[in-house]
């Protein structure tokens, strides 16, 4: 394999902890309003709403609009769900905001910085521009360029984001690596010329219910981001 | 004045000392090919071609091109101007990617790190996404994302180039301050609703030639990124 010159990054499930970070964040708000419920279901159903809603994006049915105004849109419709009713404007947008305040799992920010040594890094997510900036600031992460879904006009998997994250850094898709704990995403980036680095999360979904290893082919395939760095030989 | 949440930097001029480091790379690049011109000349003469290529793209009489492109295109119009003629395709990109190279000035890099302890940073240049990765390598600037031209598709001083980078950290025009070295640029923010810092780089075309201060109403007047801090309260 001759070598990239950028890593893209996945985020949700890859780089973040976005499952126990938003039943915390869901807790903290809604618990001192009187609301008691099964906070990992709660981010279970919201993120559930996640490819639904971006796929309606994807399709033409909707224009493309940035992950929080997704976002938003979902938690309105699962809250009834869970019999929470009533909340304020503020609470709402609060509460939205839990996806801007998610913490990495442990093996990423040292990992991110040892790969900048070598590599180019972007997050190519379907995330928006400002909810990257947050998590970055938050978790301690430099990135080269904030890539990805908002850049492109469309959602992952359309090969539109991938290619648009290669030209953006005037590369060649084959001088880019595309980084993910999802073999969809993986499977994507290759069709598009990308090399692929698959980096296992087996507990995104809940202990044990992430993908363990790639069941697509991939040129490399990680336990975390220190051993990808390791067999990228940085 | 209520405190902005972001910093939008104009980057030629204004944070790189974009003349005698053209300069410098031409000459280093030109020099063994047996050329020998006046390097600062040749510096101005490419410079003076900026503000012209981008109208035939803000007019609409050519579709946005990355400003690599322009730089191309501007590159090869005045060239024979110097009596350079022959280079090869690899000695024009490398020529080209001289804008990569730029140095900045010395308050900057430090500058930017105070600043970054209290705001976010992005700058907001006509440059393209690959040329500002390229500038905040060399120059150990860290962004919270590159923002401007190729995020907008227009160029300064197109309304669209402020109004989109706002949105792009879900911010309000008045929550956002640029800085820059030129009074053109900060009039057309003003007009869009973004507060405004001048930062006086008196030597930028050569000694004495740059705006000693602004020629139109602006929050804070600077005579350095420092000074700039120092003004904001950092």
């Amino acid at each position: 394999m001759s070598t990239p010159k950028a890593l893209f990054f996945d985020v949700f499930g890859t780089l973040m902890d976005w499952r126990s970070s938003i039943a915390r964040e869901a807790r903290a708000i809604l618990e001192p309003l009187g609301h008691s419920l099964d906070w990992l279901k709660f981010a279970d159903a919201w993120r559930g709403e996640y490819q639904p809603s971006m796929e309606e994006v994807r399709s033409g049915k909707i224009p493309f609009s940035k992950l929080d105004a997704l976002h938003r849109m979902n938690l309105e419709r699962i809250l009834p769900r869970f019999a929470v009713r009533g909340l304020d404007e503020s609470a709402l947008e609060n509460l939205n905001l839990a996806w801007h305040r998610l913490d990495a799992w442990p093996d990423v920010p040292l990992g991110l910085a040892r790969l900048r040594h070598v590599y180019l890094l972007a997050p190519v997510s379907n995330g928006n521009i400002a909810l990257m900036v947050d998590l970055a600031r938050r978790n301690h992460l430099h990135w080269d360029a904030i890539l990805g879904a908002e850049v492109a006009g469309d959602y992952k998997p359309k090969p539109r984001v991938y290619l648009a994250s290669a030209e953006a850094f005037n590369l060649e898709p084959h001088q880019c690596m595309m980084v993910a704990a999802h073999s969809r995403d993986l499977a994507a980036a290759a069709q598009c010329g990308l090399k692929t680095a698959h980096v296992a999360r087996p507990d995104e979904y809940g202990p044990g219910t992430g993908e363990r290893g790639p069941t697509v082919p991939v040129d490399i395939a990680a336990t975390s981001l220190e051993n990808l760095a390791a067999k990228l030989g940085v």
